[in-house]
């Protein structure tokens, strides 16, 4: 059983599944993993630290010798120089976010880069598509991470950007087995990207507090933040994050909710799930245990093809 | 192409598509086009009319020789005679929602009625199979209607009950094609229920102006109210809506918004858009035009066995 469609031509990848690229966290020791494993690693430039990108990447050619990509996440970089350290690094796959995709579109293709841009809505998708890239990251807003204020869900995104463009999409948002792989692929999409199913793999560089806490979550244990303002954002429910929940309403008038990662890296790596803000999922409440990326991968790709098998055997 | 599987033979219908309960708006003239078009046609308690209900079935009996269903929405229909009153119309299939499920399972089941409960939650399913359900109604949180307030979207929600529980599964919220129809069997469901495409067809009863808000939103045009009371609910985007959804926040002091349901006529059959709430989904961003039932069925019908065979004959 093997893929091949246009998401793994483009990638150069076995399987069409990739990591997502969480701040501070899509780095060498995660990304590698992915990307030994047959999927497509990412490193992460949201966190800001170039120099420390630079190393994580140098860290890859080491690590592997599989296809990996990087992510710039427009809102969060604000080198200016962001496209160049890109293309010197060498890599072939990148993705942009968090931004308008016809800043960096022309210039990472010119450099003969494959450009993915990630979108939340049908509009964004259009746009994206306009400026000329090469395909799509569409992410419904049951993942976890930055969002739009104006959440709309996998199943309804999903179909109707595949309807309206003709670009290759890897699905993103409600992502962690084959099942949702397959079900993805029946909306339209040709590839995936698993973000918290990735955060708590046994390769993540994320405190164990984290991976336990996404171990123990119900599906009901996320909540959506900051809708009325930018940018929104859904993170495991904490007491912190119950709090601003109720805080983070029109007219609030207190600190910008990005004041709330200053002290990231104690809850990342410190374990302090109160320090700051753990961005997730609703997947947290499918994710039972802690498995290395490899074995995720595997019976992600099996249950896959049993789901796409067992549909076609019943209904084919 | 057919289909055989357990929702089929539980509800002796040709397609496992069932039309949702909407108040009003479930009555004879939309759900006999669903049952005549080969899906199940239900009836709806929640406008708390069960004069008009009884009358509706009586139609329905002229109107269709196919079978039908009748939906209690227990938090609205406070009857303590509803049990009796849905056994008396000898119909064979009801759904409960919006309520304790061990309530009223046991009486129906005794009358010989087959008994789906619809939930929004994990523990809301395991509660209903320990109740004696033969089937859930498994509904993310995408979807229009009254909700619960912690959303979880159909993509985690319906493979994590699938996951956990052995019974049927009738999937909501987000369906509306062939397309979200495979997906959602991809994710463990038999059958799938629609409510804001049925709310959109050319039999509903309702005013034009709503059916053409419908045609006319974006996928982002829907708000999510009343999130931290009950009950909370999915309504299409209006001056009204928008309002409400940065008035009903915590410490919210106003109305309830049950009140706001008191010219709910003048808009579902009044065509005044601010009189009250539309209820509606997500997908309302993907439908185009009001479609006449049979074809949204044959169409969903014969995009669902494209898609899997598109899937089987490139993974399969």
């Amino acid at each position: 059983m093997r893929f091949k469609n246009r998401i793994t031509e483009m990638l150069g990848v076995e399987y069409p599944i990739v990591q997502a690229p969480m701040g501070w966290i899509a780095r060498a020791q995660l990304a590698s993993a992915v990307s030994n494993a047959g999927g497509l690693g990412i490193i992460e430039t949201s966190s800001g630290e170039l120099d420390a990108v630079r190393e994580e990447i140098g860290k890859m050619r080491q690590l592997t010798t599989k296809p990996f990509g990087v992510n710039i996440a427009q809102a969060f970089v604000r080198d200016p120089n962001i496209v160049q350290f890109v293309i010197d690094q060498g890599v072939k796959f990148v993705t942009t976010s968090a931004g308008d995709p016809t800043k960096y579109c022309r210039a990472l293709k010119e450099a003969g880069l494959t450009v993915f841009h990630v979108v939340p809505t049908l509009k964004a998708a259009l746009k994206a598509v306009e400026a000329g890239v090469d395909g799509l990251v569409v992410e419904g807003a049951e993942g976890g991470g930055f969002k739009n204020p104006q959440p709309v869900s996998t199943m309804v995104l999903l179909p109707l950007v595949r309807e309206k463009t003709n670009v290759p999409i890897i699905a993103a948002g409600g992502i962690t087995d084959g099942r949702t792989m397959a079900a993805a692929f029946a909306l339209g999409a040709e590839g995936v990207q698993m973000g918290t199913r990735m955060v708590s793999a046994a390769e993540s560089p994320v405190h164990q507090n984290w991976k336990n806490a996404i171990v123990a979550a119900e599906e009901t244990d996320t909540v959506f933040l900051n809708q009325f303002s930018r940018p929104a954002l859904r993170a495991l429910k904490t007491q912190k994050t119950a709090r601003l929940e109720r805080e983070l309403v029109p007219n609030y008038q207190g600190p910008p909710v990005m004041a709330e990662f200053a002290r990231a890296k104690d809850l990342y790596f410190g374990g302090d799930m109160e320090a700051s803000i753990a961005l997730s999922g609703q997947v947290a409440g499918r994710i039972d245990s802690v498995k290395p990326v490899k074995q995720i991968i595997r019976e992600t790709v099996d249950e896959f093809f049993a789901t796409v098998g067992g549909l076609a055997a019943t209904y084919a």
